[in-house]
């Protein structure tokens, strides 16, 4: 009954109007595992680092309850780097670099322990690997996945085999509208929902985000930030929060998933407002519930009759 | 105590994806006016029209419970036409053509009945005219007003000298980052707020909107709306939605505004469903208040302790 995150592990050099870290931590794994620490425990993490990921990093995973037995470490090996830089409106960013290095032959192989694991995230990979996790697994109840628009291009039929076992897809709004070739999101999520996921969930960053049931939708708001120091992590956060909180729950009707948009809303709010992992590194429930009660206020009216 | 309407008067060429109609009803003051008409009347509308402005379009606005007498008709003038385009994703148009005819010389005289009128919509017009409108004007209690990138690029010193009378503004997110050069649209607005508006309200199209108050957000959804036949004027029935709840409400508790704001989106779902004014045309009080109960329970959701 345990949760089992895969995805990247990567050393991220991110520079915003504000400042500037170089080999900080990142890599949608590991702002995965930090936000759904806060809900459940432990953390089944399968990635891959190389010899130079420090001990540093080793500890902070560990201090939040991730299992690393899953976490391959390549002797000689460099960790994935990636390089990125926002600019002023931080909603556009420009990849400077990006040294896949250990991660180019990453295989995912789900250490025995792992197999029974009832909930799954499916970080953004190859959806060929995705398929590969999958096939390792012992019937998981509920599967989370993530996708980016080099899949939905490079490798849809791959990407479409995928879908039909995942119960929430989660992807932004232009990702939705790249799968359906359909501007209107309504209509793109029916689409996405036919090819598989029962529930879809759709990110618009600072427009927050919607999510998708059968006859059922759900719009959720986003947190209104002044400050936004590093926008990086923040759907992955988003992902680990909702998967955390759905794992501590397993309730899934719906109005227990909507609460699972805004705790994943919220553990993207708190990404944010730090440079690289910072903001996740050290909240407490009562924060993170705080919080989930200032969503609410946001977005609450009553009748008038 | 009633409610006065400033603004265009306009006989529209719109086409879209799915349809295209000719010479309809139009403008800023007839969307404002017909989607207030759910709420209050009569409404006391002034602008301007030419000799070729039909008996039908007239008797359509008296059926709504708006006052002509402040509805100038100029003998031998043509009405304000505009002709656009909407492009397969609907979020953006092209002004085919603007011909002002007798807009272009538009001098907004208010009635003398219509001077101690306590709520006011000042329409999408040169910021001079705005605030000659005030001054014909005996202390209103509640001004909306509007505007447009091209009076903040334009006028801006005159715009500024509205918005220190004006209760709430309501703009669209570019224009909110144009009047501030500041991206964040939090920061955004408190320093529209500190430009004299006492709330802003920033219309974010398919994403929702934002109302800002002292120390208070409220985030509004938007409708799911699968079908969008005509995007003409969803801005317009929004404020009139607004102002027509505030001016039958006379409450100015931010709890109210909170209602208005999303009564002011139910008329804009309710515009957009079809062409020109039609969908604005035949509503019910039940029809409209049933949409206001599918917008809270579009955003609302319960806390879990």
């Amino acid at each position: 009954m345990s949760i089992l995150i895969v995805g990247s592990i990567a050393l991220d050099t991110v520079e915003t109007p504000f400042d500037k870290v170089e080999n900080a931590l990142g890599g949608s794994a590991t702002y995965f595992s930090l936000a759904a620490s806060y809900f459940t425990g432990p953390i089944n993490l399968v990635g891959v680092v190389g010899e130079d990921f420090s001990k540093e990093n080793i500890k902070l995973l560990e201090d939040h309850h991730v299992d690393l037995e899953g976490l391959q470490i390549v002797e000689g090996g460099k960790t994935f780097r990636w390089g990125g830089k926002y600019h002023y409106d931080l909603n556009n960013r420009d990849t400077l670099f990006t040294e896949l290095n250990v991660f180019k032959d990453f295989d995912p192989i789900i250490p025995d322990k792992y197999r029974k694991s009832s909930h799954v995230v499916l970080g953004n990979i190859q959806p060929e690997l995705q398929l590969k996790v999958l096939e390792q697994l012992d019937n998981p109840k509920f599967i989370v996945c993530d996708t980016m628009n080099f899949w939905i291009e490079g490798a849809k039929t791959e990407l479409l085999k995928v879908l039909k076992h995942v119960h929430v897809l989660i992807i932004n709004d232009s990702e939705a509208r790249l799968l359906t070739h359909e501007p209107n999101l309504i209509k793109a999520a029916s689409m996405i929902r036919e090819m598989g996921p029962e529930y879809l969930i759709i990110k618009k960053g600072e427009h927050g985000a919607l999510l998708f049931g059968e006859h059922m939708v759900f719009s959720a708001p986003a947190y209104p930030l002044e400050n936004i120091y590093d926008p990086t992590g923040a759907g992955d956060s988003f992902a680990g929060g909702f998967a955390g909180y759905m794992h501590k729950t397993s309730d899934f009707s719906f109005e227990n998933i909507k609460r699972a948009v805004i705790y994943g809303s919220a553990m993207a709010s708190f990404c944010v407002e730090k440079f690289s992992t910072k903001g996740l590194e050290d909240l407490s429930t009562l924060q993170i519930h705080s919080r989930f009660l200032e969503f609410r206020e946001l977005s609450k009216f009553e009748d008038d009759e």
